[in-house]
């Protein structure tokens, strides 16, 4: 973590709980203080991503786990600036995502084992039912999140990027998807402008995140309470109209009209192949 | 990673690629050892996980992005012998269930924006889209793979459990989950029994998950030939019957009967409350 240097323990568990910070003494090591000094960076210095680098981040994802080894997973490494603004444009005019040296395509690909039953002469049919479509979720996440803990520990920065559900047939075709796969998420990396790095997130108290035997959400309404202050004042400290948490994600979930476009996931999802079942 | 010592770089990119490595130099640092080093560990000594590590893999998981900082994720942290025992069988007898000093069950919670959105008489009808739920499984994926880094920094071993979704509405019900809450998938965490290691598994040449600018199969079957030759020797190596990689994808996915009962996803999700819209 050269950029993003992790700082003390005290210091990133104030920064990312604040006043909440968990009750008892937290493990400390290298590792942890280079997860917990995580930001989402959007502003980037003009030096492109090593290929070396690209190829440990790579090596990372695919030592993460996977569903029964299918690694229903694929990445598509973009730095063609036409193409980085298209997707920019589909992902809802995100600059950043032309800006940054390298963008990430994370997919999620059933075509390579329905070739592969095409090519044994074997059914596949599995790949059409709503499960296989979570593993594809699931290894790919898993995938992505190694890559960003390669990549943070070489110091460059990242954000995903959602907004590539905004428009995923579009996406699809800028890409050259085959069917039964699909853009997850994107992910922008690039060296941080170190002048333009944002602040550490504040998150939810964890006893409102880790329960213990069974679900207990008895302490969640206090949780929610302390940490909508604290989000208020952290906003309020950046020169943000500090609106509590809470209503910011509820507004967020409202309706299918908050959704960016995203309501019509499903029917983009069957558009590109996936059964769903 | 002080059980699960990573080893130099060419002896970690031996191990997960054997002859089929990347062309070109690969970026080297402690992290990335680390992360190459991972196994799915399913022996583990009787020590349990100090309470201060597991802070730290949440405070770790908490760290991890998350679409719109909406946190529609939980984890309960499962000890209760009885309580495993059960979630062993609902998994279809997974003995490590129950032998792991530690588990967890990761669970896409929408529920607790439901409560706020009840709490401040707002609508959350976006919460009933398939959207909502892809963004609850991408959020608790990331929070668990962060957390599952955080454990093996510490020396812990782990292994994720999809057999959680074989009977979701059980499952639910022994955890006390609330309406519109599911656990995505479960990890069982411990000290490994360093005797009883398993190998690091090989993965695909990076030519077939990895495209450049734009989706390209062309590599793919000469990669999976090459794949297939490699995880036979591998798994002769190991007394096992050596089975290519692609026909043993492929049979897991050859039709309802092969998904362990997961076929039946979309129901279980809907019972539990999940739109899918």
């Amino acid at each position: 973590m050269t950029t993003l240097k992790p700082s003390s323990m005290p210091e990133l568990l104030t920064a990312r709980y604040r006043s909440l910070q968990p009750e008892g003494p937290v493990a400390d090591n290298d590792f942890l203080r280079g997860l917990l000094a995580h930001r989402s960076v959007r502003n980037y210095l003009p030096r492109p991503v090593p290929d070396d680098v690209l190829r440990a981040a790579i090596a990372a994802a695919q030592s993460a786990s996977s569903s029964s080894n299918l690694q229903v997973w694929s990445v598509i490494a973009v730095t063609d600036p036409a193409r980085k603004a298209s997707l920019a444009v589909l992902a809802g005019n995100q600059r950043h995502i032309l800006e940054a040296p390298l963008f990430l395509a994370w997919v999620i690909d059933l075509s390579r084992l329905q070739r592969q039953g095409l090519a044994q002469g074997e059914q596949t049919a599995g790949l059409d039912y709503l499960e296989s479509f979570v593993v594809g979720a699931v290894d790919a996440t898993l995938a992505a999140q190694n890559a960003a803990v390669a990549f943070e520990s070489f110091g460059l920065g990242l954000v995903y990027i959602g907004g590539m559900r905004n428009h995923p047939e579009k996406v699809a075709e800028e890409l050259g998807l085959p069917a039964s796969s699909m853009v997850l998420f994107g992910m922008c990396v690039g060296y941080p402008d170190a002048g333009n790095l944002p602040a550490i997130k504040p998150r939810l108290p964890q006893s409102v995140v880790l329960h213990h035997e069974r679900y207990d959400a008895v302490a969640e309404a206090e949780g929610i309470a302390a940490y909508d202050r604290e989000i208020v004042s952290y906003l309020g400290e950046r020169g943000s109209v500090g609106k509590p948490w809470s209503e910011t994600a509820v507004e967020r979930v409202h309706g299918p009209e908050s959704l960016s476009g995203r309501d019509r996931l499903r029917e983009a999802l069957s558009n590109l192949g996936f059964g769903l079942k």
